[in-house]
Parts: C-alpha cells; structure tokens; sequence
C-alpha cells in the first residue's frame, strides 16, 4: 500500500520538527505541566520558575523534539483558571522558548491560555487539544485556523471516551471531517486515539495499535497518545511502557506525549526507530549506546545525555562545553 | 478480519505447549546447542553432560517453553556429523526427558539425526528444521509425514538466502504447497522468515514485520526467527532485542528461537504478551515483577527465576524447596 507521506511540521523560531510516518518517532516532552504536582503549582504561584528552566533544559537533553507546555495551575489565591492561566502560559513559553530551540505544544483546557500561548509562541506550535464535544470543536477550530497551526485530536466527544475503539475511530473522523470544513487540512490533525490502562482492560493494547492502523490508513492522520497510561496500576510500569512504544510505533504511531527523562523508554523508542528505518547509519542508536556506557561510570542519564550533547542543553545561553 | 486460528501443537509425555495467534509467545530455548561453544563440544566429546543439564534446567526456569537440542558436534576423533550427530541427539533427548518436562525442538542439518531424534522424542517434536531446497524437502518432508510433528520452514532455497523478502516469501509459500502434497496441513508449517542484521541491512527489521504480516495472512501460518541476528554487530544488542521482540510480536510473530536465560528479553516478551491480551488477570507479568523484585536484592535472572518456580526446575528429581 501506498499514501502520499502524511507530514505534520512544527517549527520553533530556528528548529522544524516533522511527525510523520517517514520519521523517527516524536517524543513530546510532558512534564512542563502543574497539574498534579504540588510543589510545582506552589512554586510558579511564588514566581519561582527554577522547575520549569530544570524540566526544560533536561527534557532536550534526554532527546525530546517538542515541549508540551501546560499551565493548568490552580492558585490559591485565585482558582479562576480562566484569569489565572493565559498571563502564565504566556510567561511559561517566553521562559522556554529563551532557554531551549524545540518547538512547543500549547497545552490547556481554557482556549484563552491556548490563545494566549498563540499569541507569543515563536514559528509554528502544536496545539493540544481539540475534542469531538461540540463546544471545543467550535471553540478551537477557528483558532487552528486563524494560527494556521497543528492540533492534536482527542477520540472523546459529548457522550465521553468510548471503551468501543470503532466509536473512537468515529469520533476522530468527525473532527478531521469538521476541520476540513474550516479548511484544515488533516495532515494538520494529530489523533489521539487514548489509551487504556491495560490492567484495567485486557484489550487496550491490542485496540490502540489496531485503531493507529485504521486511523494512518483510513484517514491518513499522524497520531499521538499518552504512552504511560497504558501501564497505570501495573508493577514494573516502565518494562510495560518499554514494549508499548514499540509496538505502537510498529503499527504506525508517529509521536507520544511523554516523559523522556527515563532511559528505559527512551531506549525502546531508540531502537524501534533503528528498526522502523528511520536511523540512518544507526547513528542516533549509537550515540545512544554511548550515553549508557557513560551511566555505568555513575552518572544519571540526564547527566549522561547532557554531556553527550557537548553542553547544547544551555542552549541559548550556551558555550559551555561538556567534559568528555 | 476474521481467520480461522492457526494452533501448531506440540507435545512432550505430559506437557502440550500451542503455538498460535491466539497463544502466549512461544519461547524455544536455544542453548542447548554445541555450535559455535567449543567447550561443550568437548564436554560432549568427553561424555560429560553437565552443561546440557544446566542449560535444560536454566532455560526452563526462566520461561523456554519449548527447548531446541542440537547436536552438531564435530569431534576431534571423527569429524563426520553423519556418524556422530544421530547418537549424539538420541543421548541429549533422553537425557533432557529426564530433566524437564517441555516439549523438544529436534534441530540438525543431518536427516539421519533428525530421525534418530524423532525416534526417542516422546510426544510431538518440533523438527528443525526443511528449507526451501529440492535436496531438503525430499528428505524431510517424509519425516515429517511419517512421524506427523510439525516442521519449522526456513525461506531459503537453491539460490540461497534472498535479501528480497517477496523472494523469501515466495520460498515459505513453495515450501508450504510441497508439504501440502504430502498432506501435511499448513498448521504443522512454522516459517521462519529469516531476520537479518539490521546494522548491515537498514529495512531488516521492516521486511520481518511486513513478511510476517504476509505469512499469517496470506498463508495462515505461525511463524518463528532467530531472535538475536537482528542485533548482530550492534552495541547494546540486548536493548535492540527487546524492541524487536515486541514488534515482531505485534506484526504477528508467534515464536522465536532464542536465549530465555536473559531478563532483557524476557521481560520485552512478557509485556508484549500482556498488551496482545496473552495473559489472563496479569498472571504472569505479575508474576515477572516479583522476580524483578527478588534481583534487587542480588539474585540472577536465573536464580529469581527458579525461586518463584518453587525449585521445580528440579523437575522429575524435583523435590527440593526453593527458598522464599
């Protein structure tokens, strides 16, 4: 079977980055994100922005392309996310977009924070995320339009999420149906097929890489998902997310949105990109190899992996060069 | 779509072991195997068992469900396989019976070994294995008749090994015709498609996934490889394995010959049974986290894995309690 190659391009004010299924998979960093932790959500509500440069400069350094940018905060002193999270998105993008070159993924639940993200995001973000729920349909669409950005797609619509993958798929053909009305192209839509937890659903597995299939084939979208759902409640929860990957990539997923400040999915996501082809001359897998060699010596693999980029992770500010 | 499930049954006198879509992958042990470890050779030469009784044992309490044994020696004192390999395989056979209770791969390039192992094997064997050769089809698809025990299918021919898949698929489907002229049913067919290095072959890993796809679409059959090829010449090959192992599985593959005395892979495996929906309640994933538990506290593989078995590696002589 042949499609015409499906091509999402992402750019930061200097970088493209392209999801497709000609390319090595897209690892969307996660942890730029409040919700549910504590500490962070204080922090940023004192100003302090430490964690975010922190997460920002590791997340590069441990190989991830894209940065998902969240600032669902909720204050205490003020639990309005509509007033409290488009100044902070605005002031977390500007924070990053200084500190690191990736491209970012506007994350929020309020369209004012997708839209203030919009407004100073640098080259062309992802936007994350529209819905098959007729109100979000209405409310992002013509933002993705008016920005002329990709969006990723969630499978859930008024009625909620499907445990039926066939209603999921619906759901994802409507909303690449609606954005065809608004003239968006669905090489602009990213899928998000959701994934179950499989200790609570035996099938989950098997229903993701069967709905990546149908959605790459069907609707010839690029897809994303939440990799570590897959695995919640489950013991040794990384191994589980180390198969996943690459049987998801396998059956055609282009990205995830993740955590890639842990080597052991890194590695998995590394080789199925060695095996899918889209390695060329092994390099990245060998440059990979060297960053474990250095982690026998002692050394973390964020430390590993910022040492293996020669100090690039300062970015920007850069110039310092890594010790060998 | 909907086929009927292909089961390729294997039995040893107590044990039956499916190989199937439907099935838990099924792990072949390879390591009882003189080819290439000279020391064995020579142990085996000098009547000394010791190893194979070992490696019976190991490969069974880390997961093989299957064991393969070959017997391709070459001794110092007679260095014709015609004379030496037949009593050889009748000796390891037997001497494995004892030990385990799996079923046996009966693997040699000597048909009058592969006879002579099909002759004390108890249940039914797997033979290893016919190829794609005039030479080799009419002299093992008779004994495969004969003794009705299924037979892995290796995709190379006259010519060789061909780096096109069609060709190899070809082979598989010409090897399949012949054995249907001897009324051997596809079922009994196990292909292996043959997994090249993807360090000297980048589309390795593609052509495997997308062949195994074929042969069990096209012609119903359950497949088999060589696990480790894949990895040849690569710098951290277990990690390569581990991706591998998962996607094959996810495109179908339903067996493989390989080290289980090895955590990497086996726990590649074991997620990917469980995201395939192969493994009721967790069972065994579970069951692999404690093993994982037990190595932090400085067991082996081996070890973690005997101890959960309840030392019934010990198998028939059995008896003894592993400690808790």
């Amino acid at each position: 079977m042949t499609r015409p190659m499906t091509r999402t391009v992402l750019e930061s004010a200097t970088k493209t980055v392209i999801i497709g299924f000609d390319q090595p998979f897209c690892v969307i960093g996660e942890r730029i994100n409040p919700t549910g932790r504590k500490k962070l959500a204080a922090e940023l509500e004192a100003g302090d922005y430490s964690t975010v440069e922190r997460d920002a400069l590791e997340q590069v350094a441990c190989g991830a392309m894209v940065l998902d940018v969240n600032a669902g905060v909720v204050y205490n002193s003020n639990p309005n996310p509509n007033e409290t999270e488009p100044p902070l998105m605005r002031e977390v993008i500007e924070l990053v977009q200084g500190l690191v070159d990736v491209p970012l993924c506007i994350d929020s639940s309020v369209p004012g924070a997708l839209e203030a993200g919009l407004a100073v995001a640098k080259g062309r973000p992802l936007l994350n995320s529209v819905t098959g729920e007729e109100e979000r349909l209405e409310a992002i669409l013509p933002l993705v339009k008016k920005y002329n950005v990709p969006v990723v797609a969630i499978s859930n619509d008024d009625t909620g999420i499907s445990e039926d993958p066939d209603v999921r798929f619906a759901v994802a053909r409507k909303i690449v149906e609606r954005a065809a009305d608004f003239g968006i192209p669905a090489h602009d839509i990213v899928v998000d097929p959701l994934v179950m937890p499989v200790g609570a659903m035996a099938s989950a597995g098997q229903q993701v890489f069967a709905l990546v299939r149908r959605l790459r084939e069907e609707l010839g979208v690029n897809t994303t998902c939440g990799a570590s759902n897959i695995s919640f409640g489950l013991p040794n929860r990384h191994g589980v997310n180390a198969a996943f990957l690459p049987m998801a990539i396998g059956a055609g997923m282009t990205s995830a949105i993740m955590n890639p400040v842990r080597s052991v999915e890194m590695e998995a996501i590394r080789a199925a990109n060695l095996l899918m082809n889209h390695d060329p001359n092994g390099g990245a897998w060998i440059g990979h190899a060297k960053i474990l060699e250095a982690m026998k010596d002692g050394a973390s693999f964020t430390e590993a992996s910022q040492a293996a980029q020669g100090g690039r992770t300062s970015g920007r500010r850069g110039g310092r060069r890594a010790r060998a």
